[in-house]
């Protein structure tokens, strides 16, 4: 037995727990809100500015990030966050809006150039951050990461510190209110995926396989709710939240960095990506960790990794086209990656290109 | 669905972790080393005072911590801490140094009297700490918690302050190797009351019951071993750790606040103590909510709490001599105990003179 554990958010779930719980706000004088224009829904800035207003904190609105969201817009958030002297960093919304404050708290107090903002050593410095989900998928709440698009690299790549970490996570349901469909099901994948890819990880430990497992159990649970369209979006909230602490611990594999290409090339969503290959990765794995892959299916009550490769068939219905020149472009781009590297088996780029060809071709 | 999780403690598991993490001891310059005299056992000792040379960090040995340690020991703990002018603490021990040096590194930085010590408000500043547990059983390595013997209330008191959380956590179970077979019994025991408790107690939640179910199997699966001296030390240090994880987020319930009158009054350890009252309590919270008491008896395999009584029977031997009238006096103690409020079904004064009477005498 040898691992670490570290997971310093505060987490708080429940109905208005953002509201029953001002005095948390209270950890700067002036707040910038990092959001996506139509991030914010469902009551979640009105109950952040009721809680400001009575707190008497100031604060500033940047709700330019947008879905995948750029370097550049990390960069012009963070000079917003320098010229207007905020304190602290308020998140609200889903992977994007999350990410990006992490990178704007980042570089409001380091000065990073791009080449260091993705390389290895981002210092140990970020304005304290509270997170507050609206979609059940990333668990970025409680994790140290934030996903950037990569121009140089021609992906998504994301940057890690312990800094990175918020203070507080407030997860409340009612923010979820008006989730479409598409975004339930992909989130929901996404918080699943973590989790899977958390116990295929080769950090993958007797601690982080607990937390995986429950979440497992808990977004499996809601399978035929989600394709009804009627899921249980607290207990997907929570299970996305422990997704998080899961890759907070093991960090992602191959499915994520084979994931990113068709999000940055496709413009594919995020967590239908990983739907698209998870099958596929499973498959591949069993053959080396034959083990490890029945653990999984076994949380899920299912028997095989076909019934597996199907659930997302189901769930993702139609999938997208591909041309086989695409694939193997998305293969040497993927090979390289911490999440390959990551993965308890590590495929190389042909075993890459057959997981990519059997997932979105064959 | 409404809670909160909050555990910021580094945890690093393995053999050797102290010395393949020397830079994480740099987080002062001078240390205090908080130890009892014969806590330091198995080369933990060794092992830190090499970190330390390795990373010229001088540093002080306080090495009077007793068993169940009073206030007079940690304001002299503290006292040394400020003439030294330390800036960490490093605890060495079971739960007796490690406790100390909590209160050992608050009271270096906080002028607090006995009254406010045992106080609601016991402020937020504390040196930063390492704690490295030398037993399986407390799990303060990742509490908020730090209990001492009050002579003013005639029991144990527990202190709480998340500026206690220490910052690092080594376990490495080679530290165990000479414990001996009453003492690995008793913490043993201890861990585990610490997580059927806080599924006990009102605090208990979806993720505090996750945690507490896989320390419960855990040391369940460790109860013929230890019997028979074998136990896997690592697996309890790990499961004890992981019920420190659950007591900080639910706390101990009566179980805890009965024991402490028995260790302050007729010094039978602690985890000895409650090792006596568990089965007991689980009978009489048994009637009030089944359901839960079923989930704890179904997770360690057994089909009632008359087994689950008797395996503590078994494995603690001959009772200890009480009167009724001792039992009488600690009813009383105990009554109006956080810990007694802390359970899902309260005992009022003559349940608790029940189920001392039924654990002690008949």
């Amino acid at each position: 037995m040898e691992f670490g554990f570290y997971m310093p958010t505060r987490v708080k779930i429940g109905k208005n727990c953002v509201l029953k719980n001002s005095d948390d706000f209270k950890i700067g004088t002036k707040a910038l809100i990092v959001t996506g224009k139509s991030s914010a829904v469902n009551g979640a800035l009105d109950d952040v500015l009721n809680v400001l207003n009575k707190n008497n904190t100031e604060f500033v609105i940047f709700d330019k990030v947008m879905s995948n969201p750029t370097v550049e817009c990390v960069y012009e958030g963070a000079e917003v966050a320098v010229e207007e002297e905020v304190d602290f960093v308020i998140a609200i919304g889903g992977g994007s809006p999350m990410d990006a404050a992490k990178a704007v708290a980042l570089l409001a107090v380091s000065d990073l150039d791009r080449i260091q903002l993705f390389g290895s050593d981002i210092g140990h410095r970020a304005l304290p951050m509270i997170h507050i989900p609206t979609t059940a998928g990333t668990g970025s709440e409680v994790t140290p990461y934030s996903i950037l698009t990569n121009h140089e690299k021609q992906t998504k790549k994301s940057i890690a510190s312990d800094c990175l970490f918020p203070q507080y996570a407030f997860l409340d349901a009612k923010y979820m209110q008006s989730i479409s469909h598409d975004v339930m099901v992909n989130t929901a994948i996404d918080a699943l995926s973590h989790s899977v890819e958390g116990m295929l990880s080769v950090k993958a430990n007797i601690m982080s396989d607990i937390v995986a497992a429950e979440a497992i159990r808990l977004i499996s649970s809601q399978f035929k709710n989600l394709k009804e369209g009627i899921a249980d979006k607290e207990i997907l909230l929570y299970a996305a939240m422990l997704g998080g602490v899961v890759i907070s611990q093991t960090k992602t594999t191959a499915v994520h960095a084979m994931g990113y290409p068709l999000t940055y090339f496709k413009n594919i969503d995020h967590g239908r990506a990983n739907g698209l290959l998870l099958g596929e990765f499973m498959k591949y794995t069993e053959k080396y960790e034959p083990l490890r892959v029945k653990k999984i299916l076994s949380v899920m009550g299912i028997e095989n990794t076909a019934e597996f490769k199907n659930i997302f068939i189901e769930l993702l219905g139609k999938r997208d086209n591909f041309s086989v020149d695409e694939l193997e472009m998305y293969s040497y781009i993927s090979e390289d990656t911490g999440g390959v590297k990551n993965s308890i088996h590590r495929p190389n780029v042909d075993e890459i290109l057959e997981i990519y060809t059997k997932s979105l071709i064959d």
